[in-house]
């Protein structure tokens, strides 16, 4: 499984994604989920992508190469597509469709062929906008309403986004916010799992503003753990019955 | 759904159950989902119940009509099986019976007849036992590397239970630490709902200790709630990235 997360608000853009993955229990490896496309100061996506590996890969493969190829359109390009809302309707489609090819072979055994990604960026004169890919290639967008979608194992770190964020958090928080979100998940749930990869986009920047590998041994994520550990149970301790 | 939960301590047992059920998401009604079977200092057993309605009840009617009937043995009924063991065995079968006579009739659409259950208890004599009763009827059972099971919308709590509970955790705090559980789930999952029903047995008790319905206007539930909101957004505040 996988844990990723993005927020949405009026200072710009957090994102936030583990690296675990895992064919049956027994074989589990790490895989970047965080992917970006960049032409800074023009535009900058970044694609976050849950489920069948296979699938999310071919996706983001058939993405890099419809971008470089010499023919590109905006039809097929998410580098010149002329709206975010058009990159998220570019990236559904060839979800839907790799999904379709692999699908058909998968028809005989019962492995799930199920994949969704979070889409996210600006481009120059654009809004800031968000989607969530379902694995049909339909999708939804965040909105002031409901600042932040998550895809994977999203149940554990709802809580505390529930409780803290809204669209006027700043980036400093946001931050906090997603990788405490992630510490619940990564604690409760072996299925995801370190490394991090955190990646902020200023408003109106379009460019990748922040992007950083959080290593397993990371010193600050595991002080930032023990503290947020040690700062529950001292509330805990402290509420009455 | 449902959220229900139950730890098994060295001090004695506390349960939480919610009683909010579903049939679409059109259809909503409050079910109580904690029975409990007493004979007061000769055994104890409480029963929590998650999943489809139908089969719960059913399940539950026949345990009871088991347990009252005038040529009840120790193999059938929950009040004179000689072990809590047995009443785990007595429950999963009754309850993979009634799913089996269920599913049969459900074939033909897709509505789901899954099922589980928490059983949890103690005979005069005998230990503290708690078990998770799966919807085929198997059983497992908690012990002291992992004090507490749930059923139903078991996610969202979880990582508060997995920081603050131990074997060693007081009847107080394990009250507070349920309550805290359900109140994150409560918050984060609309299928999950008030009034809620707590119950604590003490060890050796073999009898309720307590059993309290707590209503949706409960002023101290509402004020633990908030208290926990705070200090939650306090540790938050205090953390650094």
């Amino acid at each position: 499984m996988t844990y990723c997360v993005g927020l949405l608000l009026e200072a710009g853009i957090v994102l936030l994604s583990d690296t675990r993955t895992n064919a049956g229990l027994d074989n589990i490896s790490t895989y970047r989920k965080m992917f970006t496309f960049e032409e800074p100061g023009e535009r900058v996506i970044a694609i976050l992508t849950a489920g069948s590996l296979s699938v999310t890969q071919t996706t983001m493969a058939r993405l890099h190469e419809a971008a470089e190829d010499a023919e590109a359109t905006p039809d097929s390009s998410v580098l010149l597509a002329p709206t975010m809302l058009k990159v998220a309707e570019i990236v559904g489609n060839t979800l839907a469709s790799v999904r379709q090819d692999i699908e058909h072979k998968m028809n005989a055994t019962k492995v799930s062929t199920a994949a969704s990604m979070i889409v996210a960026g600006q481009r120059a004169g654009g809004a800031m906008r968000m989607f969530l890919i379902y694995p049909e290639g339909n999708f939804i967008e965040a909105t002031t309403d409901t600042p932040f979608l998550q895809i994977g194992e999203h149940k554990y770190g709802k809580p505390i986004l529930d409780r803290v964020v809204s669209r006027e958090t700043s980036l400093a928080d946001a931050q906090k916010a997603v990788l405490l979100s992630m510490d619940s998940t990564l604690r409760s749930n072996l299925s995801v799992g370190m490394p991090l990869d955190l990646a902020v986009i200023e408003r109106d920047a379009c460019r990748m503003s922040m992007i950083r590998r959080i290593e397993a041994g990371d010193k600050d994520f595991a002080a930032m753990s023990g503290a947020w550990s040690r700062a529950l149970r001292d509330a805990f301790s402290q509420i009455e019955l």
